[in-house]
């Protein structure tokens, strides 16, 4: 039995909300039940220095946590000077994900960076700023289209995670905090819209799993990510 | 004209919502028309280090903005690795302000930090701050005081602040960005529900400016700072 | 009573003395009693880079305090590795308040950084930066114009600041550290040689103060800088 | 065909020498090809301080390459004056990885750590750190068990650690650099000596990959590893 | 022939200022030429906590330059974030130069740190620095001895230091910076009063020098040092 | 007597490894005894910013222990966030010494990068630094020759360094730890291969010493590095 009630293969109350950053040229508040995050996609006019004259543009993404998003305060990063590992690992997944479904040269010597801010959290903080960020960006997309600046085939696919976990001996799909904190095994899935894998990290927590643990956890999140995708899609209608 | 319309002695419109954040013992998201600033209150059971054994508590703020709460994309100050002296200079006003209103024997070895984080910018983030971080303050006394951790006289009266400047040659009241940028003085006052003044930070940014017009500029705050401390009223019914 | 034994009026003794740094195109050291700040101006050819092709250049402030300048002594900046928030609060209003008398047109593609270290404190270091700081500007630009480097028009007025407060609930001009260290009230004004408000910093630091609070403190203040911008004269003389 | 010419389940040459460094308790150098890291065991007596008086101890581990194991040269972290992402990233994927087969109650509160620095980098830098690092660690454990500081259990299994990729659509083997940087996959297992999983790191770095891919790929790696399993029992033998 | 007119084996005007910090235990204001250097000694009632518990003190010196002190205006160590390597050897130089005539059993649990600002800078700064130092350090021990806070066998003997070059060809006394700048070699030396070396550094910045000027420049080094004493002791009289 | 039974003017067992690091254009790994450090040389094409337009290059160098080189594991300076003041102090040691014998000009407009890295320490660790940083600067070189990027007088001479010290009274040559650690003082000499003096750094850790003392460990200096340049001549053959 799941600390929340839900049935194994359930996730959590998900919604995506487009549009809400009065500055931002793309943004999508996303929750994934408790845990909020606010995702704004920012243009530049210019790629980083390394990719000038090559044709090429480039998404990456930013990730931060309010002090008082958690159950305890945390310091602000602001504050101690320096980015936790924690951060720096997260915001390179989540621009990894959403540069896996960009096609780069269609894009052109631009830049886009995705902010993930975290509101609130209760785990899967970094599941919902990638499945967020993606809307963002689109958006931004969009906005780009709407003045010429890029053509029609910048976004090749959707793309949204899902954390999935072995809690108590049973694979579960997108685990709240009660879970995560407590859960045995604890991977995180990247997946396509047309089911294409883009990143898996799964560790364990306690005892290390087997195969037949990987391809049920791969399952569950197959599932919640189509889902999600059906979610995404009926935000940017 | 104001660029907004207003009158000269009008305020954007003010919204204060309380219990905004599922972790945090008080909180607030605070609008002054188009800028939001999430205001949370978190308690630590221990003072800082050099209170220690007075009997006293403490008070204290800190104060960030989102990368993109802004018409460009600011860099992100964990990311640089410190605060901006703009930033240090406004946590450092509003941990003053609240503490203005507060007494710190009644509180007692106890550490409240108010995290203002700006969601979206248009002028008057640091006013806003102070406003809705009283209501956030408030909520985590009545949160104390629900656990009999102090007795009723920690808050001694209401504070807030607002903007003043003279904008195209006349004295006008909670300025938003598009006035700001423009304002040949530029003002903030923090004043409490009784009418004392906490705070005045007033800069000419283009030419000097004389007594009589910081006496407007004091007449238009303290109408602006009694329409917002009934707001405050109204929000902690 | 005062500490000092000195008039509610009365400034401390003041001593600005030109030409004090053999390298640096201006200088100016500056003592009000035992505060002593030693100014320096230093002419970069180059403007900001924000600044570039705009045709105007730039006054900006840096302060410091040595170590050993206060009562015990504080860490050296350069070690901790960042100025504190007091530091940066300071030396931003040094700059702005420089800034409100120089013509930057007139000034051209230029930078005048005004140096302000605090050889010894005893309350008033920042009042005693800006109106020393302005006689090492002052310097700077003579020095500009024997070698037609600009032309006569860069000052246009003098600027002059000091410190006021509520000690033991009566309104005094200039204080010293014993009387800073327990005023209810502390403010600081920058005000130009012909009276105009260039600047009016005003803290509760105990309880709230009034109106007629204010202005006992604004007339005082102008008359202190009214004898303060004749020492500037009898400076440049 | 793979740049190396090994067949796509062949590993490189690998060699482990034990003892390798007058100082630590513990040391291998470990060898992939021409990827060779030197990694050391440090004994501490107490653990950190968030487990002080919880029974229990931690093993932690630190990484860093040497500015010239590059092809090009980097800049060195310790100028830098921070740790990148990847470093943070792979440090933790260490600690986590060696964790996993230490019973951290028999250990007691102590904390080791194990310091992996890349003398020279051809690809499978992390592989190699984790592989090594169980003979450093396990040296270490020797040392305390010859000192009676620990009684017999304190390492429960084997780990080790080693790359898969999918290089021009073939799942192979343990990618140099030459491979690696062209993978259209890349993906990192640790795994222990009974074959249990304890993380899986897969990214697409070109296009997605697929759940038969993946299961190759694990196939792969529980070969290599098993081999390297039996390296390490030589080595300790 | 020198620049300055000097004779190889003159020093510039010297001057040896005690009493100059209100605030400071001990304090000089040294005078090498146009070099100036104003030295504190700040007592600490604590020692470092590596000496906690042994009995026995501790001397250390931090050294900084004011930004304009110099030609050219240096950017502030406190707004850069560190102090550069030149300003680290100087004050590890200053503190051990002292602690060699220190008996830091006699000083007991406490800690004096000599803190040396470049006000004017023309060459020998960290040679004015040691030499200014002592005199500062005398003073604290002085006050100490008056408050019956140590014994009279704290200082063991006088210690100065004193730069030597070769220029042009011909080994000369106290290096101002026109010679400096472009001086074949340059040491310091730093010798006690009975005429023991503490600390030699002679660096080659052109062509290798041989042990004859090495015995010539030590020759001149011991005069000046002599000289320099004799100031001390007058200065302490 | 000394704790490794050497003669008072025998160094330890010195080995120079060249051609060591696969990717670096210059490499040695040098052994004085049990101190072993990788020292290994990098070419850029473009000299740094404030030579470009000269017709000159430059040669620097880094250093660095790795943390557990050390009988107590030091932190990581990468960790810390900055290299120490000894760190930087024996960086620019190095890089002056291996600059005193090449000419710059003939170098042309590149830069030569001497990164050091001690793997095992037992004293001398700079010593060994520039006497192995020499090797992999030839070796650099040379490939530049092989390239024609350079003529045949780029390295004027050879250099080397060594420590002496006075240890229980008697100057004895080529300090390991255990000596280091206990010496009255301890000094480092660089020599280049016709037998000039490029730096002398001599420290009394204990009581001062004097012109015998100093012209005994300049004598056995001398023999020493003669002795260091036969073993680099071989090296290189």
């Amino acid at each position: 039995m799941r600390p929340s009630k839900r049935a194994a293969d359930a996730m959590r109350a998900i919604s995506l909300e487009r549009g809400v950053a009065k500055h931002a040229e793309g943004s999508c508040l996303v929750k994934f039940g408790d845990t909020h995050v606010l995702c704004t996609a920012s243009l530049e006019e210019k790629p980083p220095a390394w990719l000038r004259g090559t044709g090429k543009g480039w998404v990456t993404a930013e990730y931060g946590m309010l002090p008082r998003s958690t159950g305890d305060r945390m310091r602000r990063e602001a504050a101690t000077g320096k980015q936790s590992g924690r951060t720096q690992e997260i915001q390179r997944l989540i621009g990894r994900s959403l540069r896996a479904v960009v096609d780069l040269v269609h894009l052109g010597e631009k830049q886009i960076t995705i902010d993930c801010d975290v509101l609130q959290a209760d785990g899967g903080t970094r599941t919902a700023s990638v499945t967020g960020g993606f809307i963002a960006l689109y958006e931004c997309i969009e906005w780009m289209k709407a003045r010429q600046m890029v053509g029609p085939k910048v976004i090749r696919d959707h793309v949204a995670a899902v954390s999935v976990g072995i809690y108590r001996g049973q694979p579960v799909l997108d685990l709240d905090y009660a879970e995560d904190s407590e859960a045995e095994t604890d991977a995180n899935f990247v997946i396509t819209g047309s089911g294409g894998i883009v990143e898996i990290q799964g560790t364990a927590e306690g005892k290390p799993f087997d195969e037949a643990e990987l391809t049920a956890m791969l399952g569950l999140a197959k599932s919640g990510i189509a889902e999600l995708v059906e979610l995404q899609k009926l935000a940017i209608l």
